[in-house]
Parts: structure tokens; C-alpha cells; sequence
């Protein structure tokens, strides 16, 4: 009973939370016409500090833990976060009237982790009593990481291919798109295409901010100025995210028109397809390497999870062109809620198939 | 005895405060032609930080009120902070020389309320034993938004005026100034201007921040942002704003010599007229709803005082015409100490009227 | 031996610190031709910030000192600051292949003083039971400023000399250089030209700042807003600023390739000869006025230390044509441990010449 009250509150609190008002906000400023503008300069530092701090979080929970235990779990968390943004090219991606950088976007957030599902999930699994690995935190950055870059990098390529296609000269600019500099993407279907993407993937601002942030967080001690800076600004500069996404979400809302449904189909299965992945993958840990039921439990809520922290700044920064309306709308307004929603079931399906305690 | 030494106190404090010392510090670095410069996108990003912050705060205290026992003293708290800068239209903004903007941005102060001069009231009160409703923090909102909001209407609707008499075209960029795009005000003296004006000054980057924080602070659950956010950067943000205002103010200095005893007189008086309206604001609530004694001196001390938090930012947002050394050195300068002053008259006024006990 | 356990935590905390890991960060990312920038705004309003911060902090702790006390170890202090940039004038800057811009900047950051080692010499002096005036830390700003501002000035009458020397026209904008308008020099060698650097050094942004914090922290009681904002922001805000300066020394670097002895050399023995400079000053102090023997360690201490806090933004801002590898990376990486590692060394001095205790 209480498992269930705690789910309601977690879906109630999704709907309170100051970063949907911020986002829905942004969308009824421009609605209203508003003339209220948050500054590119502004812009360009918040994600660079958002990433940094994103970067550093998982650099330090990493860097504590113990990395020979990390290492089966670690790998089978990379899987699933690639597998999953693979399963999106062949859904969401497909379908007719889709863009597919907006689908490639979409996929790679419910690719990525939601910090609080997870946090859902851990007090669903502290209330029943069924214990979990200490170094699950430190777990969620490879799946994260490993989506957001291998969505990322798809898009970029698509975007290559399609531009190709038509017969376009691959001109970096032209190509990339966001008015940013970009290293030209060499001969589209040449092996050096993927290589030239990877490169620019790693040199886009909001990528270097992140590796940057791991990079400090797992070599150095930065708890000082983490604990003085990063952290208490956090919640704050992504309010300011959530509103500027909300304006832009809403000046391209009509683009969904026609394929709202498909975003509605997608944000309703993915969840409990992707917590299937993630349970899957999780059973392979126990097999090897004795990995826990609760272990288990929680790599299929981190599955089955979409990003709210990490995901929006990150695609935001390194594909301007895909629309928020439809990555960010689908992940916190469908793909989040039935995610809480599915936690007991991959507790249910953990007690069956192996067992809780 | 307590209370003079806490009156005596507070006026120094005034005086020793962040916030003049920054405003005073902008004046000497502009008169000693430092290069020190903020930013425009900083300056910008400064001002709907501290919008939000006062909007959000305004929406929270309004929302966990008793909404029906506010409602009277709410409608009196509007009808006050419209009709203090009402009374500007026909005073000070009529005097040979005074700029009609630079009138109605000091009469929109002076309508506004300083919190801190507020708690210095809720402090003598409750030094003295006498009490008050717990939702006075909620009405202060109702008589701020409005005298502001009245008195950037009734500028730019002068503005506008003005434009027409002189033959000038009324173009949006030129009658508002500002550099900023706004809507073209229609022909004057036709209907719609005043809509025109309305919608164009809650499309305005201050008032649409203003807007939204009330309405974020009312509709969702902002606590944790406030708390971490918000609420920390803002006597800091509010010093860059007042550095800021300090040099424009330096740079304008001169334009107010020929009228500088206008300010003075207004200064001086402002603040003892307006409580005396606010005082027979709260009398009348106090007879059609049993409004306590207390509140009705906290409504007159709200009525003396004039803004030193919302106003400057609102104002220097929404008519960047109007001259910073006019309306910031008027209230900052005179307005605050004299109402910090006249508390003990609205106490002794109460206590002859209808008694405190 | 708790005390070279104290010494060995020291450096290798400097070595893990998030200051020498952002700066570190920078040049890989510079490096690896990373797209991340911090926009030129953000870089300005963050200079400002820091050496508001800066300022505000010594102003407080000299308002709250003994001034007659502090008066012959203050002016003792500015005479270290000023020699120890003279001493750089007659030796580093004049090795060929030095840039004098970069050896007057280096020899200012050595002339200015590292907080952190002036607490690991409090510390030392407090394990080993000496005591020292509580004014000390009212010191710090007189020798720091001192030496910053002589820095700066001897750096920017060497251009205009060297300009005069090369016939070129003494344009203000070429002479002083960054891009930033700038008084014109006056005919160099005219005895207007010390007047007029010393004018537009006053009036650039980073020392206009400075000298404003200053004049707040000592006139007003800015404590509220400090506590709030100025100081927890500052860790953060000087992480941003060093991987700006980082990715600026990458680019930069190779300009040092040849002179790179030069900095090893000043940085390894600079620390003890300035230590011994501040010994002798400490020395007269103490003869003069009883200076107690831990005030002339702590002297020693401060006078061997170079800056890690005011130096770098004031000079990033003050000499932006100067190259961060070699300021940055002499006084961080080289003369900040060897300043650690030679606080034993002051303690023997004063135990053999003046006694302790």
C-alpha cells in the first residue's frame, strides 16, 4: 500500500515540479508574444555549467566506487543505452513524416537516465527491503552517456546521408547545421564519416563540457567547489533551460501535428520495451557475476526511465536543430510518468524469474 | 523607548546598506570614467532573474493565503497602489521640467512596496504587542504589481500622446524607445491605444518575467528552486542592478538640476500622504470586514513606503526612458528614511481612531 | 613531524585542487580542439565579480583591524609588494627573450599574495604554539594590491616605451592594446605619460572593481550580500575563469618555448628570495614596533607566496596581451609548492635572529 501511495506522489510530484512550470511557462510567454529573452550568451554558459556539473557528478560517483565490481554491470548499462537508441532508428525513426533528427533526439533521451526514477525506484526497493549494489549510482552515467552520444552521432550521420542524397554539396556548415563551426564531414558513405562525426560530436560545446566534467570529477577532488557552485546552481540554471525550451518548443509545435500519434505510441511502449532490455541485460549480470535482484530491479528502471536532467541540455546543445516539442514533450510528459508507473512491475518480474532474497 | 531606538536603527541601517553603497559606487565610477562595464546580455539576464525571484515569491505567499479573509484588504491594497500614482499624474508629473516619464516611474515607486520597510513595521509591532492577520505578506504583492503596472501604462500612454501632438509618425521603435521591437501603439487618442499599451507592456521582457514568477509561485511548487536558487542570488543580483543604475544615474545627473526640488518636496511628503490613503483604505476594510488595527498600520506603512526591491528592476526594464538618478534617488534617498520614520504617526493614528487593544 | 606531514598534505592538496584541474582542463580542450567557449560577456561580468569579491573581503578585514597598529606593518607590506615587481623589472624581464609584458605580469603574481599558503603558515605557527597579531590577515591586501597595480603600470610604460622606440604613432588603442579604448598615452617619456597609465590603469575594468569592492568593504557593511553571493560564488566563478585562461595557454604556449628556463629558474628561486625580502621588512617592523617574531614569520610567508586568487583576473583583465602559460603556470605550478615547502625555513630564520616566545 504505502509502495503504491509513494508511485501516486512520485507521478503527482512530476506535474509539480518547478522544471515542468518552467517549461510550460516558456511555451505561454511565447504563446502571449512575449518579448522576455533569455541572452545567447547566457544561454551558451548555462548549458556549458548544467554540463559540467552533470559531467562532474558522475565523475566523482564513479572515481568512489570499486571499478572491478563496476565493470560487468558497467558494460551491460553501455549496451543498453546504445541497444536502446538502436531500437528507436528502427521505430521512431521510420515512420512516415518523422523527422529524423527529432527521432534520433527522442530515442536518445528515453535512452538516457532519469536521476529521480531512479531515486523512485530505490525508495520502492528500501520499503520492501530488498537490497541493492552500493555502486548503482555510479552505474547511471555509462548508460547515459552512452545513449546521448550514440544519438548524437546517428543523427549527425542521417543528416550526412540525407544531405548527400539530395545531391547537396556536404558543406560543414550546411550540413551540421546551429551556426556553429564544424569540421567538414568528408565524402558521405566514406569510411571517414564516422570518424569525422565523432570528432565533432567530441569538440561540440556540450559534449566537451560533459567529458571535461567526468574527466575533473574522476582525476581530481572537485567536492569543494562542487558542493560551493555546481550543485546549489543547478536546480536553478536548468529552470532557466526548461523556460527558453518551452518558447522554442511551443514556436515549433505545429511540426507535430501530424505525427503526434506516433510520439504518443512511442512515449507509452518504450518505457516498458526498454525496462524489458534493461531486465534482460540485468539477468545476464546475475548469471555472471552475481549481480543482485535489487541490481537487477534498478538497471530496468534506469531502462525504462528518459532523461530530465542530463538529456535536455546535452541534445539541446548538440543538435539545435531537432525540435523540443517533440524530445522533450514525449520524455517528461508521457515516457517519465509510465515509467514510475512500471516500477513494480520489474519487481514483480524480478521475484519471479530469480527471486527476492 | 525600544521602539525609537529601533526606528533610529533601521534609518542607519538604511543608509549603511549593500545596496545604496553599490548605487553610490556606480555614481563615483562613472564620475571617475572607469571603464567597468556589465554586459547588456548580463544586465538582461539580471533583471528576469530578479523579476522571477519577486514574481515567484509574490505567487507562493498569495497562494498558501486564506483567499477569501484577503480578499477586501486585497482590493484595497490595489485600489492604494493605483491611486498613489494617480495622485503623481496630478502633482508631481504636472511640475514645469519634470520629464512625464521620469514622473510616473517616482510615482510607481512610490506606490510599490519596500519589504524591508514593511518588516520594520512588523517589528515595532510586535515590540509594541499589537497584532495582525498572518496573510499581510500576501497583500503586499496586490498593491506593488499595480502602482507598477499603473504607472508603466500611464507613461507610455503619455509617451504616446506626446508623439501624436508633436505630428510625429507613430512608430512602435520610436514612441516606446528603448530599442526594443514593441507594437505599434495604434493612432493615438483611438480606443485601442490603451489596449495597445496593455498588451505591449505585459509582452515586456520585466513585466512577462514579473507575470510568470506570480504565476509559477502560484500554480506549481517552486520551493526547491526558490530556496537554491532564486532566493540565495538575489540581494547579489540586486547589487550588480544597482551598480548598474548607479552609473546610468551619473550620467543623467544634470538633467535634474533645474527640478531637483520637485524630487525633493515629493520626497519629503510622498510618504506621509500615502500612508494617510493607505490608512483610510485599511478603515474602511477594517469596517466592512473587522480588518485588525494592526494590519490597518501595516496597510499605511505599506502605502508610505516606495520600492527598493521590485521596483528598480521593473522599472529600469520596462521604461528604459525614465531617468534612474530621478525615481531610484527620490525613493532610495528620501522616500525610505521618511517612511521608516512616520511608522510611530500610523500607530498613534490607529490607537486615536479605533483603538488598539 | 606533524608539521612536514601539514607541509606534504599542502602540496598535494595544491596539486588536486580544482583551481590547477579547471586550468589543466582548459588546455586539453584547447588541445583537442574542443568548439566549448565561454562567451565574452560571461568573461567580463565574472572578472568583475571576482574582484568585487576580492576587494570587498580585504576592505572588510582592514575596516575591522587596529589601523594604528597595522600602519608601519602595512606600509612595510606595500614596500615588499612594490620591490618584489622591481626585483622581477631588474632580473626576469630583462632575460632576452622574455616578453616584458609577460615578465612584469609573472613578477606582479609572485609580488601578490597566495591566501591558501598564508593559511598554511598560520596553521604551522599554530601547531607550533607562536602567536601573531590578529591583524594579520588586514595585511595581505596592502602587499597584493601594491604589487599588482606596480605590475601592471611598469608592464604598460614598457609598451609605450617600446612603441616610442619602434616610431610608431603612441595610439592609444595600439599602445595599450586588448582591444579596449583606452586614454591616449601622452608623448612617452613626457613626464604626463606616468600620470596618464596611471589614470587608465585605475580606470580599467578589473582594477575600477577591485577598488570599488575595496571602497565598499570598508565604508559600508556589504556583509549581508557577501555572505549571500559574492563569497560562495567565488570558487565556482574562478573555475570558469581557469579554464578560460587554460585554453588560452595551450594557445599560447609555444610563444614559451625558448625562454622556458627562464620561468623554471624565477619560479624555483624567486619564492625564497622574496621570503627573504619580507624577512628583512619584517625584521625592521619589528624593531620599529614590537612586531611580534610570528608576524615577521607570516610576512616571510605572504612575501614568498604568489597569488592564486586576486592575481590571475586582475591581470587576465588589466593585461590582456599578457600569456597566461607563463604567469599562470610559473606562479601555480612552480613557486606556489616551493612557497609551501619554505614556511620552515622562516620559523628557523626567526628562531635564530629574533627568538620565538
Amino acid at each position: 500500500m504505502e509502495t503504491v501511495s509513494d508511485i501516486a506522489s512520485s507521478i503527482l510530484n512530476q506535474f509539480q515540479k518547478p522544471t515542468l512550470a518552467f517549461l510550460i511557462g516558456g511555451m505561454v510567454l511565447a504563446a502571449a508574444r512575449s518579448r522576455l529573452e533569455v541572452p545567447e550568451a547566457i544561454y551558451k554558459f548555462i548549458v556549458a555549467l548544467l554540463l559540467l556539473k552533470v559531467g562532474m557528478s558522475a565523475g566523482m560517483s564513479v572515481r568512489s566506487a570499486d571499478l572491478m565490481a563496476l565493470l560487468v554491470p558497467a558494460v551491460m548499462a553501455i549496451a543498453v543505452g546504445v541497444g536502446i537508441v538502436l531500437l528507436g532508428t528502427v521505430t521512431l525513426t521510420r515512420i512516415r513524416g518523422v523527422a529524423p533528427i527529432d527521432g534520433y533526439a527522442t530515442a536518445g533521451l528515453f535512452g538516457a537516465v532519469s536521476a529521480s526514477t531512479l531515486a523512485a525506484g530505490m525508495a520502492v526497493l528500501e520499503t520492501e527491503g530488498i537490497a541493492y549494489e552500493g555502486f548503482i549510482g555510479a552505474l547511471y552515467p555509462f548508460m547515459d552517456v552512452a545513449a546521448l552520444i550514440t544519438a548524437i552521432v546517428l543523427a549527425r550521420m542521417a543528416t550526412a546521408r540525407r544531405v548527400a542524397a539530395a545531391g547537396v554539396s556536404p558543406d560543414g556548415t550546411m550540413v551540421l547545421g546551429g551556426g556553429r563551426p564544424a569540421a567538414a564531414p568528408g565524402q558521405p558513405g566514406k569510411p571517414g564519416l564516422l570518424k569525422t562525426i565523432l570528432l565533432d560530436t567530441v569538440r561540440s560545446p556540450a559534449i566537451s563540457a560533459l567529458f571535461l566534467g567526468l574527466a575533473i570529477g574522476l582525476l581530481s577532488k572537485p567536492e569543494s567547489v562542487y558542493q560551493s557552485f555546481y550543485e546549489p546552481l543547478f536546480r536553478g540554471l536548468l529552470s532557466i533551460l526548461m523556460l527558453i525550451m518551452g518558447m522554442e518548443a511551443w514556436a515549433r509545435l505545429s511540426e507535430l501535428r501530424k505525427v503526434a500519434h506516433a510520439y504518443l505510441v512511442y512515449g507509452l511502449s518504450a518505457p516498458i520495451i526498454h525496462g524489458l532490455v534493461g531486465f534482460g541485460a540485468g539477468l545476464i549480470a546475475h548469471h555472471l557475476t552475481g549481480f543482485s535482484p535489487g541490481g537487477v530491479i534498478l538497471l530496468s528502471v534506469m531502462a525504462a526511465s528518459s532523461s530530465d536532467i542530463s538529456g535536455p541540455p546535452t541534445l539541446r546543445g548538440a543538435l539545435p536543430e531537432a525540435n523540443p516539442s517533440a524530445y522533450v514533450g514525449t520524455s517528461t510528459g508521457i515516457g517519465t510518468p509510465i515509467a514510475i508507473l512500471s516500477i513494480p512491475l520489474w519487481v514483480a518480474l524480478a521475484d519471479l524469474t530469480i527471486g527476492l532474497g
